[in-house]
């Protein structure tokens, strides 16, 4: 499942934006949507990876049984999008990089799987020290 | 300013929406962004009001010193936006028909008000009452 998500984050890489991606999926594997990064393509803060795979599944009434895919740890907006709608598990790409509300989310009963996959550690690697103007305004850090 | 949020939830609410309303303010009062829940009009989970208002001000550097006024506690979707992008003030209209996560906000040092507007406390509660389907599939409530 993490492909899709890494595949995202190349699409978004390519297009210029931040090499971040997600997908979520059903329980049974099946996928329901997913995204990437989209704050330079779009010009809108509101898409993380995770927030446009979430949108791309659209309406759903339960989401115990899904699993969010992300190939970064999630910031706290994102780790508050996995626990008000119940999304049963994430599994998370790398932590390495940027370490965000994915232990809360274990502490609230949510599934969580951290891996230390190099092609995700390696995109933001990159990403960071070519533009970490861009990274920092992503998730709110101000120099 | 509450009124803007409240004009935003009406304004849902007469496209057939759920009446949730936010604005976000620079610290000088000037609107930089409005909206309003759009689950019902665009099919879109992920447009909560708050995150509507975010996404409409654009792109900032600094969120330090804006103010998110919202006709309802922020659940924790929109809690976790106010924390990641370091939102320096929240306003609530309400906190009566639903209490999101206002309080970790305040604990994580954001200077939170709750009102007890009655304009947004009858907006939720005929709407509460007359559409639980929708408010429950809002806020990822499973019967």
């Amino acid at each position: 499942m993490l492909d899709v998500a890494v595949e995202e984050a190349r699409a978004g890489l390519a297009e210029g934006g931040i090499p971040i991606g997600a997908a979520l999926f059903a329980g049974d594997g099946t996928l329901l949507g997913r995204g990437h990064n989209r704050r330079v393509q779009d010009g809108d803060p509101s898409m993380h990876a995770e927030t446009a795979a979430f949108k791309a599944a659209g309406r759903q009434r339960d989401y115990r049984t899904t699993i969010m895919v992300t190939t970064l740890s999630p910031c706290w907006y994102c780790s508050g999008l996995v626990r008000q709608f119940g999304i049963g598990a994430v599994v998370v790409g790398e932590a390495q990089t940027f370490s965000g509300g994915h232990d809360w989310l274990a502490e609230h009963g949510v599934d969580v799987t951290v891996l230390s996959d190099e092609r995700c550690v390696g995109l933001m690697t990159d990403f960071i020290a070519a533009r970490p103007d861009l990274w920092f305004e992503d998730i709110g850090e101000v120099p």
